[in-house]
């Protein structure tokens, strides 16, 4: 019936059905809802119809539901269900969930929550909360299936009928031996092809692709997307298969890196988005604005021991903001395809070397390209070729250096393992200014006598 | 017995099966390969031995193979493979792998390579290649069950089985009437979980969550990433299914959407990685870079025009690039944030505007706070109060310019349907570049008398 209704529409029917108590109705709209358009309606719901809108969700409903609302929405709905049923809920939620909704409550709440669920999810809940954030511990889940070496292709189907409600992804089964140690992986086709008498043993695929539950977030990500997997299995140092990593957290992951990037790029500080309040996203900004505001002290100060120049031939001000920003837009530009590149591939030295090499050339193409054309304009606008050689000969330098610099500083970064967005803001940015105004003025004070 | 091995280690016990002929020994190495590990190991095979090595493969293996490496390696071994395996394979590659090895040839080798498949899969390519560039049609592929209404849950696991080695994923089964439209969606589980005799049309799922093949990737990835799914089904204007789209392709988009992000926000030039060679790379940054010098240009002549002004008083200068670095900064700050938000949430006419009246009060607390600071400074430093009036009261009003310039430029793009990363480097720099210098100059004239 649902089918063809508009989102406004099928809010209106709910509410109508929840007006009238009509369940069976209620249920039939619902049964026709994704979790996410579920939770869309109970967030379009006026608040007086959602405690009946709760009332009346199975615990499967509640749990696709919470899975799907903020943080904060979903500890609002465990205090409105009551201990009974939160405990049910909290039983049924996917651990990497539960792991995140717990994860900055206090520890009495923790302790509260994780004691209304049952022991082996609760031991699991507390294991992943022991390793670093952004590691593949963090990330798993318990949501798999794994099965005895001994096993037929039969009895593996059985389980996995067993099992099916409860798994994330049914596309891969693990094997493991009598102390939980990976043996080996079979995927679901392998089982729809197999013969059922088969034994497990014969038909697994032994070189398991395969994670340590310390390995950063980013590069599980990475491993998933090149080998196109549905999970991953994530192992402890003695391969112990501790949990899996699905692929849609791993779509989370590289969004999150990828802002995480443009954050440092930018200096636009840490998760600001379209919800933070004004002040925090103001606090969150503020420490780059003030560094900013130093490095711009200490580039005034540059400017300052070269005031006889200045006074001296003004026209030099006008060329201040090009040469400055030219350089500064560079070693940027640099910046960008160095981080971008490494979120997505490993440099070992000699590619090292040759990508250094590569930006050189970069720098001097363009550096040649642009040096020209400036010493042309000045020229021709001051009427002074002397100025010309001056701005064109800074210009070719600072463009040079300013491309290296935004090369070689994130690799060193990297190098000694710092994450190399970090250079984006201060670092290139002091280090061209102040190269860039060195230069320039350096260079006209060597010819003032010709530039008077 | 390869399970230990190293990468290295597999190298020279492959080269070793090679040259002995052993074909036996190398089909045992290759079987507990990932396709992604084979293309590593058929990159590091020395030139003399790639031959040998493709002989030696499956048509199943070289299909692999083919999926995992770059364009240009793949239509080398095309080419080593000759007409009757080439089109063995081409037969075997998922269609849309297929699209993007074709979509840069010239029409005759298209023609050409299309004739070797078989005629279902040809049609399939041509047509997904029709499609603009960036939409679901470009992305999607064929290799999907489909089922009519009619059939059992055993009629389709039959069907399942049958398919099973071409679809790429069987998570869902797509449900379609006599004319290919699509009716509805069964996962694998509800298959397991169900009874044989049931009817598919009974239990299948008839809201089906689909996109259109005009739609954009990036609302695509953004649909499979709520609904965690691991495929979508993607269908033409009149509800027909036209192919799917799945997980480890819309990975790929979320990466490649980021990448565009950064490389417009950074203005750091269209698809520069690693291996651009560096006159490509320069070609690629310098339209920016010469746009940049015209904008520093036009700033220096608005610099020319407060010449006497300067004259008068040098000091002025050392403040220049504080001023003009401080603005563009929180203005690409704002930005950013805007550009990410939009990749990720939608916005409407009401959080618009509260968007905006947040980055105002943004701009107001960072600038009576950066202002105050510089009033300071520029006090103890130049000994000079109405300096310091001058440059701190122009930092208040530059610093709310400039973040309210990069919080509605971009949302003004993204009303008119512009990608609003675009204003990025030319746009919020000159305007925030030319506002700050006009103020800054504008006070100081209007002080000057005060300042000598």
């Amino acid at each position: 019936m649902s089918v063809a209704l508009r989102e406004d529409e099928i809010t209106l029917a709910l509410i109508k059905s929840l007006k009238e108590g009509k369940l069976t109705e209620f249920q039939e709209i619902l049964d026709e809802l994704q979790p996410y358009d579920m939770a869309i309606q109970y967030r379009h719901l006026p608040d007086k119809h959602r405690n009946k809108f709760l009332l009346y969700l199975s615990i499967r409903q509640l749990t696709e539901l919470m899975q799907e609302l903020p943080k904060i929405e979903q500890i609002d709905i465990l205090q409105k269900l009551g201990v009974e049923k939160s405990s049910k809920v909290l039983d049924r939620m996917d651990n990497d969930d539960l792991a995140l909704l717990l994860a900055d409550l206090e520890p009495e709440r923790i302790e509260e929550l994780l004691s209304q669920i049952n022991q082996d999810d609760s031991k699991f809940v507390q294991s992943t909360m022991t390793y670093p954030p952004e590691t593949a511990g963090r990330l798993m889940n318990n949501r798999y299936v794994w099965i005895p070496r001994h096993y037929t292709i039969r009895d593996a189907i059985d389980k996995i009928r067993h099992f099916a409600e409860i798994a994330e992804y049914l596309n891969y089964l693990y094997i493991v031996d009598e102390d939980k140690k990976l043996l080996g992986v079979v995927s679901y086709k392998d089982l729809i092809l197999g013969n059922l008498e088969d034994k497990i043993e014969e038909v697994m695929y032994k070189r398991v692709v395969k994670a340590d539950v310390l390995m950063d977030q980013e590069d599980v990500a990475q491993i998933i997307s090149r080998y196109d997997f549905v999970t991953l299995p994530i192992v402890e140092a003695d391969n112990t298969l501790a949990g899996i990593i699905t692929v849609d957290d791993v779509i989370d992951v590289v969004m999150q890196e990828a802002n995480e990037d443009i954050e440092k790029l930018s200096a636009s500080g840490k998760s600001i988005d379209f919800d933070t309040p004004a002040w925090t996203a103001a606090y969150r900004r503020l420490p780059w604005l003030i560094l900013l505001l130093f490095i711009g002290l200490f580039s005034g100060s540059i400017i300052s021991r070269f005031e006889n120049t200045l006074q001296t031939v003004v026209a030099l001000t006008f060329f201040m903001p090009l040469i400055a920003g030219m350089t500064g837009n560079t070693g940027t530009q640099s910046l960008s395809v160095v981080v971008r590149g490494l979120a997505s591939q490993k440099l070992d030295f000699k590619q090292t070397i040759k990508l250094i090499i590569r930006e050189l050339w970069v720098g001097i193409i363009i550096g040649v390209i642009c040096s020209i054309l400036i010493l042309l304009i000045a020229y021709v606008w001051q009427g002074n070729l002397v100025l010309g050689i001056v701005v064109g000969g800074s210009l070719l330098m600072t463009l040079i250096i300013g491309t290296l610099a935004g090369t070689i500083i994130p690799l060193l970064l990297y190098r000694f393992n710092i994450d190399p967005a970090v250079a984006s803001g201060p670092l290139i940015t002091t280090i061209n200014d102040i190269l860039s105004l060195l230069i320039y003025f350096g260079l006209a004070t060597l010819f003032i006598s010709q530039l008077m």
